[in-house]
């Protein structure tokens, strides 16, 4: 399905499922409104997929894998050749965010979207070999940003087709702290400097250098930031962009679609500029160390469930919101009513 | 054991167990410290147990069962006869709590330490049937306080004989946010209004009845703000003082308990009034979404992970934190290292 087709499908939530959902969690035995965001999420998950009943148990991590042109800036600690390995790791369940999924029952089904070298990862939705490096004209042409986004697209619909009910989005991109730093500033129009930060373990020099990079990619491309494909080919990455692709596709196909840290929550803003609505279909999971997240999250109009200072990336972040999100259902799927325990309800407060 | 022989056990963390467990970490192949709190809990229960290997698959949650004298005035929405009746659901697996410990493989162990009546939970620790109604005089005697600290050390005592290595604080007692707000206001010297919310659904009078209730509670019985045992006594519950109980229990038998939202941060406080050390035995959960929880955090020195709006008491919260553990936990223990993934290690900043 076309970016533009999407586009057209993607509807309010469903006011009438969340209704019903709201009003099973009232009936339920506890003190009203007492799970708080557990049944804001339940009620939200109700709105996107237009069903009260709950079908989760079936959920992925799609963590898009792909290279950043700009990492020759030393922008990096580690070299371009780890996002290879690590997204080898995915398939034979060896990162930490597999383990992660391993724990909540959910499968890890890399993409890559955009990698240096082929692997042993499906390449059928690869846009290029890596992006081109953004401090000496733009990242990607505004025709592959729009396939990279149709990628995510394309990923929702498959996996909603093979009946997945929970998607939790997730990266793997040497550099890509960098061009989330760059479209972020762009799109939040704040400095550089607040929007960086140490992404997986800079120095000083190297967060300079960072710095840096990004200033310079952002003057050498002048970006519009009021046109969100635009920042994204210019400053962006193929990972962010398929990332950003999910989110409008969960919009559109009515999946839920968790978004994980601060690279997650740029794409989750790519995503909400292209289409306001889709800010209705995501669901925050927890606020990155990442010194930009909560100005993102805040952009988003979220509010993350978890504040445990992770910043792994891969999707970790959005993995550790499903056992909460579980409990959540359990709760509402299970527990008595008052009716059954024969206890009053709770009246509502005026 | 007595309350002093506890409090002469209590020594501190075990900085070795506590180094191993923090050199573990830097071993595993991902970003430094990149998975925040989960690595400061690993760390912290390893220095709690003097043991860098995690053994918390057997845990357990102790709602401390109690009613309160207080509730004659009118402080609650629902009456004292629910207390009971939760209290035997704890059993049968009928609430709310009991739904999330299932879902996370807890056990549910509810305590009889002063229900009114008696019911099919144990009631072998019950200091006596509900406290006397605290605006008329002290809600119990100090020899009664002390009683009720020493069956929240005994509960840890034969939970730690039993094998199990994390506990969740619970609580199920009409009227217990009251009394809560009473002792928080004494220890932290706020005015009562701050302190105060509506508990599981207040109505504004009601919540007006609950502010005076415990403003007379207070100037009737002048509890001591330097003496946490007498402002339990005085203006506390038995719930209270168990669930603090287990908190220094914890800290003497090394054994990891978990603070719940509210009720038990003011549990958690009067333990660590009575010995400092308690602090760094207690793992803090969640934020309660009643008004006092962050300044009783704050006063612990604690940040919790979840954010989640949550007030529904029983221990749930706590409970909600266990999922996000076994996922650090599962990382910590089977995760290669960057030894075993041929990539460069991470390099501290300096």
């Amino acid at each position: 399905m076309t970016l533009e087709e999407t586009l057209a499908q993607i509807k309010p939530l469903d006011e009438r499922a969340m209704e019903t959902a709201a009003k099973r969690w009232d009936s339920i035995a506890k003190p009203l409104h007492s799970l708080g965001k557990m049944e804001k999420m339940v009620i939200q998950i109700a709105g996107i997929t237009g069903n009260p009943d709950m079908h989760i148990n079936k959920r992925a991590l799609v963590p898009m894998c792909a290279d950043n042109g700009v990492v020759e800036e030393g922008v990096t600690q580690t070299g371009q050749e780890v996002t290879a390995i690590v997204a080898e790791n995915f398939l034979s369940g060896d990162t930490s965010a597999c383990v992660m999924c391993r724990q909540c029952g959910t499968k890890v089904i890399p993409v890559d979207i955009g990698m240096a070298v082929d692997t042993k990862v499906a390449t059928d939705l690869k846009v290029a070999c890596g992006t081109a490096n953004m401090t000496k004209g733009p990242a990607m042409t505004r025709e592959q940003a729009v396939q990279a986004l149709e990628a995510g697209i394309e990923m929702v619909c498959r996996l909603k087709e093979d009946g997945y009910g929970l998607l939790a989005t997730g990266e793997m991109g040497i550099g890509n702290t960098t061009t989330s730093s760059a479209v972020a500033s762009v799109l939040l129009n704040r400095p550089v400097e607040e929007m960086t930060g140490r992404g997986a373990g800079l120095s000083g020099d190297g967060l300079n250098r960072k710095i840096h990079a990004i200033k310079k990619a952002i003057e050498i491309n002048q970006p519009n930031q009021e046109d969100a494909i635009d920042v994204l080919a210019k400053v962006g990455g193929f990972d962010i962009a398929g990332m950003a692709g999910m989110f409008l596709g969960g919009a559109a196909f009515g999946v839920p679609v968790v978004i994980d840290g601060f690279i997650s929550c740029v794409a989750a803003l790519i995503a909400q500029r292209i289409c306001p609505q889709t800010g209705d279909y995501m669901i925050a999971s927890h606020v990155s160390k990442e010194p930009a997240a909560h100005l993102l999250l805040e952009a988003l109009g979220k509010e993350a469930v978890l504040h445990g200072e992770m910043c792994l990336g891969e999707g970790s972040g959005a993995v550790a919101l499903f056992p909460f999100l579980d409990m959540g259902v359990a709760v509402y799927e299970s527990m008595s009513t008052f009716e059954d325990i024969h206890v009053d309800q709770y009246e509502e407060l005026v």
